[in-house]
């Protein structure tokens, strides 16, 4: 091979040096171009300048050699513009190239993407068509479903263990996501065809992106397991017989048969016992992002007629959100963007000027989950964006045209009432039950939260003697009471069954409580400490009354996991992985089939089958917190824990990008990147529907 | 200039040909690759074969002579390799640098549409905020609107003629595409804040674009024209005193004053009395397109409950189109095209094999607007998809749960009743008037049309003493009646005044009725027969009996025009021309300003103005038919009157394409774009919202 010209040149320089010690050869040297020249120019300056001077011929092909004439000063500079011409054209001829080759795959797989095949004769179970009535309601109980004959595939399926999903939430789409196709015969229960991208729902409130790109139908993400989908609320249990109740599409109860079920039914809004909540917008599906989407487009245009009072426009344009965490935050911020980047173009800009926003908080600071930098930042952000951030106040009573919320007067000390006349409420605060939530826990022993379903560390549902219903997401909370395992936790620590616990017994005790209830792991660092704290008559072992005293104050220390999609995808993830594995050890003992069977050649006693317990395939959910990011208006801010970020522009585009990686297909990845590009070029979508 | 490498060669060639005619020089002849091989691969074998024979040096750089050795087959095949790999290298550069450089333009523009900037101070005039009462019902006259006194440009534009466009459909666009930026004080009244691409709704019904993709706010399309926007619905008319009556959208009436009103407020569906159209779907609207794709998904998946029976599955199943016009037939194609590419993969295939779609046609062919050889090229292509084609049917009742149809037995030759148990019924036959349409023909004389606005073929509507009032698109006619231009027409023609025609001065009359009743062009090319005809006692001339029933019979030979977008476009545009010819002409004669001031500067009699009259200006309005085109399914038909297209694919790929052209803006071209693209990619979204 050739090697570098630089090299050749050097080498020639030096055996011709006598012989070219002239004016213009200094000139050539002053002037030389850089010796990445391209091939074309380097032509150029290889022609003889005297034919009657023929050069030396060089072994290295001879194409530079120091009879080489020096380029003028212009011709250089044309040389460089041909380069330059040359590179761009290369450039645009690869991009064209690629963009009429892309083009061309695109039609050829889009032509292949239509078809007129027509079916005929698709095989159904009977019982698929009229399935047989029972359970305590006497309702269908729809044990077949429509396409577990349609092919081999399903009809081996048919023949598994029923795993139901109830839900559509982050839970759900973690548990299918671990699950392998073969493993079951998946059902998912949802009211939603589809499943919701919730953290963006506040960019999709206000068009920064479009809400058909936040949602996947659960159908199209269940083909991969072969999986079957029921649209319908489940509104009820009979724990007994494995029966889920539910509502479907068309009004009708039934009930689908399961033998593990998995609840991530989510959460409503916790009311706080505040009247006239039903004037109010929530921000949990997507309807509800586009409820105030409209109102807030309706609001601008009513603001926007001459006929409208300077009084009503001051209330039309003032938007009032109640509560500080991400979404309440996020909503005013995708609300403050809205009105400073759409509605100052293409509203009277009067409007603009009348806007108001306020954030109402209980706290004293807006995100105060987040560390107290991050609320610094986010409250110095609001503050220069003229949001009116009220802390440290409660809603008391929300209307039609006004909220009005109770603040503690800093001068006299005292409580007001304050109003704000708005016609537009978005409550964010907190969570509650469901109706669904609500009937399990009533239905179970043992299940005394007041917000969700408790379990136990395997996400099991407690209270229950049946085993492989768990309970996942915003619906659920573990149980943090240790004291509830004492006998146990006794049982297995109490070596010698002297009733007290020694040093050595209490570190036995110790494992086992890690095992059991992993959240308590951050607290049991310093154990022979707690051991002598709780130690009151210092005879170095702990009496059970000692022993009781130390589990109960150990548990009050333990916090519950919050509601975020966080710990719902996680603990989705844990379920799928367990499912699997509880899937493959049926497999290899030989009782991989289902305790519903409708098909007579199975067996008929599921019974018989060895039990496997979660204990022995698996380790006890624990959540590993990633960090929490939130958008406040053209800069966010990231609590990873140990550090913080928070920033403008490039802060957003990382907040941005870290929510695209966690799409759910690859098509709302599309889509939300052409969103973000769209809002850039053309702006938000101002068409109010 | 280096010569091009070929040339070179067969010079060499020629000249050492003596001194090379060898084996090894055969080979390379027999061998020597294309002329085209870049200057790497040249290189390699322009490297002496024998240092000890120097070659003759050449006056072209020497990089080409006939010493260079013949290269070996593998060679040539690297050398190739080569050539590929860099040539793809180039490519591959190109592509990465181009994406690299766009990525990074829209990043740099994107950063800067970011904006926090504060407005402070809107001037509003005070007549803006508190408009003054009057008319005929005593309510608020916007004289002034919000925007009025916002900078200089607003200020100015508040002294131009008011110019009040009612309604946002394809004439509403045509009009404000044609004014320029200063013309007018240009106010749309609409009850959407968007306009429609409607041609594509039957797509949107189903999912094959997104709505969000057919809608444009027009406050961004007036933009351009710094006009204003009211949101409402026009109830009444006070033609004397030139106010609109407008329902706005927070329920509350006013008058909005114009000096030039364009009246496009479209059609509804007609009802042919036929009772319960309130259980069927319309396609008229986004709001329906989305009602019609909620409620096929929605059947689909009541349909895929195992609780649902067969025939209750048949029913939810059974899609019914009345109406065999283009939009008809394209909604039909396009849930058929829902059926076989989506449903097929992600529904019960017991689903998409009980599907049944039918379409009721009361003519004897579908498209029957269109040429013959395209219906039955559509009715065939239906009949392989096997769609139900109903035709010389007429649906008698719709319920929630069947259409019933009555048909002529073609055995008994009496009208029989039939039923199709459905659950989504689609009315799409022909047009009415909506009921502002209903109320202003009510208020004038001489308007005598059933289904619209009668307008002379200036598109002024009839009967109205002032001027400046025009109808356009589905919600207006142009007369086409010549005899009630009779007395005028003798007027010109009767040269002699002897109440006689005779051939020349019916030429003249010609001339004249082709100038006011353009329509009537066609059925005027053989005037000496139709003379002839008419002149039933042969004298040679026409007397005025003979001559009212020449054109009486001459105006019922002439159809109106169709009530398409086609249409509707060009009239908006023929009048956004017209209404800026208009305002340079009043520029010029120094009286561009409205009649409704309420600046105290300005004069006070505008009558003072000399009135410009249409005539004066501007031909009448002419339709071009620029032809017809329907999508099949996969398929698609062109009616351009000389001459059809119809075909598979091919033809769907231009069909789209004409489309994509009629854009009216480049975001929704850029989102049609994209959701043509997805749906090849990803396939229809299956959510139901």
């Amino acid at each position: 091979m050739r090697p570098p010209p630089f090299c050749v040149r050097s080498a020639l320089d030096a055996s011709n040096r006598g012989a070219v010690q002239s004016a213009p050869s200094r000139a050539y040297t002053t002037h030389r171009p850089k010796p990445r020249l391209s091939a074309l120019t380097r032509h150029a300056w290889a022609r003889p300048r005297n034919p009657l001077h023929p050069p030396t011929p060089s072994p290295f092909g001879k194409r530079f050699n120091s009879s080489t004439p020096p380029p003028k000063e212009s011709s250089t500079v044309i040389a460089r513009c041909l380069t330059a011409a040359k590179w761009t054209g290369f450039l645009s001829a690869g991009f064209v190239a690629s963009i009429a080759f892309g083009t061309f795959v695109l039609f050829v797989h889009d032509a292949f993407t239509y078809s007129d095949q027509h079916i005929d004769g698709v095989p159904v179970n009977p019982l698929a068509l009229h399935p047989e009535r029972g359970g305590p309601k006497n309702l269908p109980i729809v044990e077949v479903l429509l396409r577990d004959e349609e092919d081999p595939e399903f009809r081996e399926l048919a023949t598994k263990p029923r795993l139901v999903i109830v839900g559509g939430g982050w839970g759900a789409m973690g548990v299918i996501e671990k699950l392998k196709p073969g493993d079951y015969h998946v059902t998912v229960v949802s009211a939603e065809t589809y499943t919701t991208f919730t953290p963006l729902l506040p960019s999709a409130a206000v068009g920064t992106v479009q809400a058909r790109s936040l949602m996947e139908p659960i159908r199209k993400i269940m083909a991969r397991l072969k999986g079957h989908f029921v649209q319908g609320k489940a509104v009820d249990m009979v724990f007994g017989e494995r029966l889920l109740e539910v509502e479907t599409a068309d009004g009708g109860h039934i009930y689908v048969p399961y033998d593990k079920l998995v609840i991530a039914v989510g959460s409503v809004s916790s009311t706080h016992g505040v009247p006239g909540l039903e004037h109010s917008f929530q921000l949990k599906t997507i309807s509800d992002a586009l409820a105030i989407r409209r109102r807030i487009l309706e609001n601008f245009e009513i603001a926007s007629l001459p006929t409208t009072t300077p009084e009503d426009r001051k209330r039309l344009l003032s938007f009032v959100v109640c509560g500080g965490g991400p979404t309440g935050v996020e909503a005013a911020a995708e609300i403050y963007d809205l009105c400073q980047e759409d509605i100052m173009q293409y509203y009277p800009k009067l409007c603009r000027e009348e806007v108001s926003i306020h954030l109402i908080q209980s706290r004293e600071h807006i995100l105060n989950t987040y560390s107290e930098a991050i609320s610094k930042y986010a409250e110095e952000k609001f503050k220069r964006d003229e949001i009116d951030l009220i802390t440290n106040a409660r809603v008391s009573l929300i209307d039609s045209d006004k909220v009005i919320y109770s603040i503690k007067n800093p001068e006299t000390g005292e409580h007001e009432q304050r109003t704000i006349p708005t016609n537009f409420i978005l409550w964010s605060t907190g969570i509650a039950m469901n109706p669904f939530t609500k009937r399990v826990t009533g239905l179970l022993p043992n299940q005394f939260h007041k917000k969700a379903i408790e379990t136990d560390a395997h996400l099991r549902v407690k209270g229950l003697k049946e085993d492989g219903v768990y309970a996942i997401g915003d619906c659920a909370t573990i149980e943090t009471s240790i004291v509830s395992h004492f006998m146990d936790l006794v049982d297995v620590a109490d070596k010698d069954k002297n009733g007290k616990i020694d040093f050595e017994e209490w570190e036995v005790m110790v494992q086992e409580i890690r095992k059991r209830i992993p959240m308590a792991d951050a607290h049991l660092t310093k154990i022979r400490e707690l051991f002598e704290q709780y130690d009151s008559d210092a005879d170095n072992s702990l009496n059970l009354n000692e022993l009781v005293s130390l589990l109960e104050g150990l548990g009050k220390k333990i916090t519950s996991l919050p509601a975020t999609a966080q710990v719902a995808s996680q603990q989705g993830k844990y379920i799928g992985k367990k499912l699997h594995k509880l899937a493959l050890a049926r497999e290899e003992r030989g009782g991989n089939i289902s305790t519903h069977q409708s098909t007579p050649t199975l067996p008929d006693s599921p019974s018989q089958i060895p039990r496997i317990t979660d204990e022995e395939i698996s380790k006890p959910f624990s959540y590993l917190h990633l960090g929490s990011l939130a958008y406040i208006g053209n800069a966010a801010v990231f609590d990873l824990g140990k550090f913080q970020l928070m920033g403008g522009l490039a802060a957003m585009y990382a907040w941005r990008s870290v929510y695209w990686n966690e799409q759910v297909s690859s098509r709302t990845r599309a889509m939300l990147m052409i969103d973000w590009i769209v809002r850039g070029v053309w702006g938000r979508d101002l068409s109010k529907l």
